[in-house]
């Protein structure tokens, strides 16, 4: 664990820089391998896995990474509760990186009084005395800033559930780190991308596996940057938004299309018109291309560039990508 | 088949008018109709509704309203294929008003090639000629006006295919009848709503049920009133999206929040607390609630006032409700 050892959690920039590094540090525990070897072996219907914000992105980037191949469904739930048809021939896995979140206790309390198969990734707090198997999670990350770590315990678990290859997070290591090396050469160095949008609200717009990427960016920016942004998905967004750009657009909105290598054709040609059609209208939309030879390299290559994008926007806004003020004082009316 | 004669199809606040009525339009054939008891009997594993835009977001609304009770997975797919582990126990309903939306068909035929059970709802087009049994409604709506019959026809289906009791849509028409006649009165005139965030980005806010209905209002906004607009939902919003309104906000976005009768507690406390403190932070929230008896009616008689908020919204701009400029445009591009 020596790159944990490198990292301030109290600050944000540090934690994104070493996002790369992090996708190498979580190992399962042996026991919770055989458990889950064992579920496999039985055979599994679907996997739900339960979560909120920055502990629950990395449900829809594994969703997205099986979207093709598959052979059970992967659902992501976002609530007090979980659907009644998830039975105990399913896995229920739920996150929450501080342990204490009230909507995914409540929902793993349904699951655990239902006598389904469980399983947390925590790092602390209720979660952690459950009396559920987990996967222990470094402490004092911030929560958003853990996903890699997230996303490295989920992926795996998920592998395993489905008897997948396992990936290998240090070869992915090294692409992300050599992708960074790009950054200021084939791709605007981050705090020039973020001045692109600094005085505008971003629309990040993704398709297939960077839909999920386009979620995560939305988000980076709301809570790093303390700045408003929207995500859309093509091909629906051509179906509704594309009419909502008649005239209000043009000053206010900075589409960004989020592109890569593995795009369905037709879903390439429906990014280049929509970027086109946006282009005529005057909205100065943004493209976005790191290119990997794998789907889950330009997602997570994409993901670290972006949270990178939302620390530099910080700065430029002189804002505390840290903090969290207005979550911490919803959470204390609600208690 | 009465209203049918009463609407004008080139007239979108007709259409929009006739909301209630048309949800008692569509009658399931008895052939149809017996093609899913029979599938109902032999036991399903899940329901895939495939569409885009305003021909699919009913399977967001059927969905909701199954949400608790549903005792199988129900999916929505706005894309060019399904996923693979949809099998022959599931049900695959094809929806396209047009007949001819180029994803939904790609979808179809791969479910087609698979030998899946297939269900298309659809007007016209290349999707009637499929060789797949279909639900065929009345020609020459826009899509997304066509909601009520698409609704009816899926909801029926659905309920067909869980053995559920069937919804009285006549009983739902009267009821949403009632609440037509409580706008300007216990809630604001449509044309008086629409002028609230005339000038604005309008977010609708949603929860539990009510989600569907924002997300249903942004493209109601974006198509009718050529507007933008944009959708949230509670409680994930609480975990990012409520950081981005530290300043650039105030002038720009207009948070309206879909408000029931039938919200869990803890949904209300934080739709609540939500409510008071983008008010703190001079966002001038609405509150937009129909007290209804049921959640069904809840949202229906929301979509139906939202609706009509769109066409108020088209009028006050002076554009054309009906028209699909840009959507045709890309269309044409594409092809």
């Amino acid at each position: 664990m020596d790159t944990l050892k490198l990292i301030d959690p109290k600050d944000m920039r540090n934690m994104v820089t070493f996002f790369p590094e992090l996708l190498s540090e979580i190992a399962l525990e042996s026991d919770l391998k055989d458990t889950i070897i064992k579920i496999h072996e039985n055979g599994i219907d679907g996997l739900c896995f339960i979560g909120m914000g920055g502990s629950s992105i990395a449900g829809n980037y594994v969703k997205a990474i099986f979207s093709e191949k598959a052979t059970v469904p992967m659902i992501v739930e976002r609530s007090y509760t979980i659907p009644k048809y998830i039975n105990k021939d399913w896995i229920v896995v739920a996150i929450s990186y501080s342990g204490n979140t009230e909507e995914t206790l409540s929902s793993l309390k349904t699951a655990m009084n239902n006598n389904l198969r469980t399983i947390c990734i925590t790092s602390n707090g209720v979660m952690e005395k459950s009396g559920c198997q987990f996967v222990s999670l470094p402490k004092n990350f911030q929560p958003r800033a853990a996903f890699p770590l997230i996303f490295s315990a989920l992926l795996t678990i998920t592998e395993l559930s489905l008897g997948e290859n396992i990936t290998n997070f240090k070869r992915i290591t090294k692409i992300l780190q050599e992708k960074t090396n790009l950054w200021g050469k084939t791709i605007p160095k981050p705090a020039h991308f973020a001045s692109l949008f600094e005085n505008k609200i971003p629309l990040f717009i993704g398709a297939e596996h960077l839909s999920a990427v386009a979620y995560r960016a939305k988000c980076q920016i709301n809570e790093n940057s303390k700045h408003l942004a929207f995500n859309s998905e093509i091909p629906e967004a051509n179906h509704n938004e594309i009419e909502g750009f008649e005239d209000s657009g043009e000053d206010l909105i900075k589409p960004i299309f989020l592109r890569g290598n593995h795009e369905f054709s037709k879903i390439s040609s429906r990014l280049d018109t929509t970027y086109e059609m946006y282009k005529e209208l005057k909205l100065d939309p943004l493209d976005l291309r790191i290119d990997c030879s794998s789907t889950i390299g330009e997602m997570l290559a994409l993901t670290h560039y972006l949270d990178m994008v939302s620390i530099e926007l910080a700065e430029i806004k002189g804002v505390n990508p840290i903090t969290g003020n207005r979550i911490s004082e919803l959470k204390r009316r609600l208690s």
